[in-house]
């Protein structure tokens, strides 16, 4: 019997029914402002994790400990922002309901609004916490409301005040910023801060979302939107290993746009960042 | 006095009153199917255009000689696509009422419907010629009508049976060729039969769009759903000139994706393509 | 439930039982002399083929009317030029015995070895057809017998004389075009002679090996060995229906090189022969 | 009336008479001893600040609280060195007699020299503040004086001692950096004694000369002669800040080389930096 | 003993004194009007060619039949034109003395002008024969006379009347047309008349300059100013063999610009071009 | 006379007999798992190596002052491991007989032990000291012993236990770094202990491998593997002027894989490390 390679992320072979934590792709950038391409996020990541070990020496864990299953990508309709979030609200929300976590690979920021509405449905009382370069807090976008620009603007409208933590902000229109004095907790620059929101969301349930582009471009070149100044590597992995600690219920990684990613290493990046996340967050129970 | 280089695509600074044909782009690429990036065209147009002369050795015509307003890019709400044509629709209007020629620079094939929406609004018995590798005559793709995919099934919608002339088109669903035998004159892979397309047409107002992607990628890589087999270069030129004889009352060139022209050999080849368009179209009256 | 996108080639999904044509990859490029990178060619024809339609105009048939079973990528060992001929063969082998046609995606051209010498062990008076712009009929090179460059050579120790028809050959050193000349039926930079060779072989077995370098560097930049002055897509396809009316009990499509294809459009010149391939090979039976 | 995209960098669409600084691209790099290209370089901040927001979180400023004009590219004689520094000179001549800033992007490093020679004539007792990688000091390169590898050298001819202070250097003939040690006041590698350069001209009128390959080549590999070691981009943005409470009486940006951005980073880092520039320089008198 | 790759063009290691035919670099590119980067060019088809055979299939000859001397890369002074021209004159003047013929790779099409030079000075009733998109008769550009587009106008001022044949050309400003008329013998677009000069010019000494654009892109997107609607590269190989008849004293290759040719098959192009030049040329006196 | 470009890295222009350090090349990179493309390395090192001064800021020394010969790239057979590493033994044995340095440029890391393998017949009791994000530590991959992922394995075989010095190492089986535990003295992620380890082996004769992706990816994308979380370029100098004390009897520099190096930077840092290694352990017999 001839050996044939996988087509899952990294080894993520479990059945549905046997995963604690269920790894699919949104491929949709319909209203990316700038650059757009985040749509062969997922394919890419899939394709490349073939470079990379199981094994990571940084928590001495390997997914053969784990159990996610790799579900594959959405099929989304290009094009139609409400459809598509309709799309992956509704297939988020089975994952919740089987009390299993939802990991999305955007796409494009906007995808987490329909995982979010779907937490939001099953947990009460949620949080988001967001690594991102962009505030997101845009009300419209040339007079449009649901855009990647806007994506944490429209979580607040579901959630309310005090409710979303932002670090890492370093770019937005100044608006952004006023808004965000009365209505989320936002850090600019880098992670200052972060060890108390830990401590203090910890009985709470977490949704998690990753702009890709909080890391600085010289780390991550390949994003639609690259802003100079961000975070390197190694404290975002600092970062995320805190984050695991949590009770994180629903997790997303966007914003890798291979089509700019042309030495590959953005997403080798994102295959290890999503590697850590996985083996942080899998088999807690188990401990 | 300093020179300073021009902001306009080759030497097209005629003021707007003083214009025949009106140039301008619509960056708009929400709705591809595939690969986007479209919405960056007419910028590297107009930006490559300072490599290339104004003067054609082929029909001996200088852009001197005529008279062309570039008037820059439509700012468009990626991401909604029914405000986007919306605009170009407004905007292309305004130009047929003025008795002026607009032509759009695209983006994707769908802003095709915004100009074509305006000009059957202007000119009765419209007709209009399509050069595309693809028969755009989607019904609807995963669910959405107004695509690229679909954007000569809607102008159909507008125009009705028999007023579409589609040329060179080799990709499509079993479907979409099946709706053409009663509804269009489609003619797969080449110009055959143009001549006498352009023979019946001669007293019609005709809307010309060219999706460059009728070009064979080895001549035009740059595209977002590139189609082995396509048209060469001097082919696709002299079926231009022919066209160029009918009352073209409007016009567009779509699906340059700069994003995948590394060479910028595609971005040059529009630019010649859009010359000849212009110095072919323009000054005909002063004849 | 949710729509997810396919991960087979084009809609390639049917059960390995179901089927008349077994797809699959081998990634394998370790002999490769120039460029290396056509160990991704099956990787990349699979996601790109999400961008092509699966009915062909050329031909009035779609994929959904032929039994095809895409049965992913072998896992070989890079660096080990026997082991992985040995796994090909294996693996080959059972597809012969169980009367389908195993249609092998490379890979650099040493992979057809494998290949044919499975076919060898099966069908007598094998023939092979050879579209290549290189004879590949090295005995050795630098000392090594088992190279891309000499694929074709080992194929006539294991055939003998006069089974092998190669066409559009245009590279090589003097030694190969004289071995040539009393060995194999080599045809110099073109497809002349074709019709001949399909009539004389009309009841012979014959497996038909496609190197994608025999298309001109335009057509196909993305390849290790480029040649210029290759043969053009239209040309190639009609040659492919000319072969598709033979007894083909086996095929390859080798040494798409996805590195150097930057604008992506190789990739899609393969998907799209690979497509007319299986359409034209796929449900003759049922005729 | 349809809204138009903006043809000058970032929103800086103010008149020439109403502007405190004049923007304006100096398109030329012909002594580029290594990679050419950086006559791209204006062309594409101007396109690509369409990706940024006008707004700085780092200072709390947004481009509508200043004044700035962009006067677009000046057209230059390529490969005539004399007849391009002329020109340099003579335009910004003209925005040192009006009182205004001019800010130059270049291009290669040697279109300083143009504006340089202007200031010189303008101000007395001027300063030359030069973030750099590479001393640029060389008398004479292959037997040709005016190269962009000497800029500093033929600054230093008009200056004279101790009046060029150089930062970040890592690179050079040993015969320049002896030079320097009687010459110029040149730190190696990094802004150590900024604070005290920064303190010591504080009366002074100065032009700051900022050549982008001072950055590391993960932060910025856009650049003809990539150095690894660099600074990286908050370093320089600090650096930034400290040297805009200088009397700045003329600036420039030089050596992005876009055809080497593949990723675009290189050209953002580029947009913002200018931006930062603006927001610190502009508006002073106001305050 | 170890085996050493070479470092020569394609095998061409014959010793100054002991070749026929003496291939060189000429890096230079200053006067480049759109996009620097032909300096590289030589460097770039020496690597490259050891990726091709000796042998061509065409005329059945191999380098090792012939007598050629690759003599490596000028050292030119970059950004000196004047300078530059001095040094390929020096050296080429020295080669013809030689009774050899100088085989110059450049650069820029001006680096012809320094060579044409040197050879008038030794060969009497000289004519030029130009393959190339551009008339490149301009008199001058943006005040400038030494430049790449009016390399063919020096010639003329050196060689007089009806002495320059020109090929292929499908690009100019009117006036380069228009001068052409009573100057040079220009065809437009194609080889027509070519049968017929090569006939006329038979007892003639001959410089024969080839720039690479004249090319289609398709086949040779790698140059600096591509032009669409260009000649293939089997019709340029059949023109080359028709050239290789006359008494051929100098020639040379030009504007292959390597850093627009991501797939590298411009540069295979250019070296398989080159190759059937030396062989066509090379060992002629021995037949 | 004409004045040529030279043919080798950076000016190291001395005979081999009067050379202390031979500089070679090895392109081979056949058993790559991931990304082959290091066989061009050598050759774009020497290239690029244009672009960079022979002085040493960091060190206050010049290529001038000490005595490199370039001899060239070895001849190797792809595609064939054993050949390969006897090739490489054979001619650095040589080197090492004659008493000089033997400094090997990959190539992937395999090569690494033909060179180990001649120095351990020469010097007793010698250490290796690797830098690297690779443990390399597999006894073998898909069945295959000789493997880029394996060498240190192999050289532990060769060397026995406690031989081998490992700094930087991020990736790895779990089985690589149990087996460290008692074969090696591994150190994770950083140079933790170098200073320890220069001070033990002070009296050894040392071989020093460094696989050039133990830097980070942002500051070295052009590598076949990248792994982010690695060192920075200051890091790596300051860690190899420590090893420059030791008495390296050989060395090599690995992986550069220029294919992925679209901006050239990768090749230029490969130059630097080089330049630098070369200055800091060239002429130290002199001092």
């Amino acid at each position: 019997m001839a050996n044939k390679l996988p087509k899952v992320f990294l080894g993520c072979d479990k059945a549905y029914d046997d995963a604690d934590i269920i790894l699919f792709g949104a491929p949709f950038d319909s209203t990316t402002s700038f650059r757009p391409g985040a749509r062969f996020a997922s394919s890419a990541v899939r394709n490349d994790s073939f470079g990379m070990e199981t094994y990571s020496p940084y928590i001495d864990k390997d997914i053969g400990e784990i159990s996610v299953c790799d579900d594959g990508d959405l099929e989304l309709p290009i094009g139609d922002t409400d459809m598509t979030l309709d799309e992956i609200k509704g297939y988020a929300l089975g994952i919740y309901r089987d009390g299993k976590i939802p990991f999305m690979i955007g796409g494009e920021h906007l995808v987490t609004l329909g995982s979010v509405l779907a937490a939001s449905e099953v947990y009460e009382d949620l949080r988001v916490i967001q690594f991102d370069a962009h505030a997101d807090l845009r009300d419209n976008y040339l007079g449009v409301g649901l855009t990647h620009a806007g994506v944490m603007r429209r979580c607040f409208d579901i959630l309310g005040e005090g409710k979303i933590y932002q670090f890492g902000i370093r770019s937005g229109e100044k608006e952004e910023f006023e808004f965000a004095k009365n209505s989320t907790i936002l850090t600019k620059f880098d992670f200052t801060g972060l060890d108390e929101v830990v401590e203090a969301l910890k009985d709470k349930p977490v949704y998690f979302t990753l702009d890709l582009d909080i890391l600085d471009p010289s780390c991550f070149p390949g994003t639609g939107t690259p802003e100079a100044g961000g975070v390197r590597f190694n404290d975002l992995l600092k970062a995320i290993y805190k984050i695991s600690k949590l009770n994180i219920v629903g997790l997303d990684v966007t914003e890798l746009c291979p089509v700019y990613d042309m030495s590959g290493c953005s997403t080798q990046t994102a295959c290890k960042i999503i590697r850590e996340l996985l083996l942080s967050l899998g088999g807690k129970d188990d401990e």
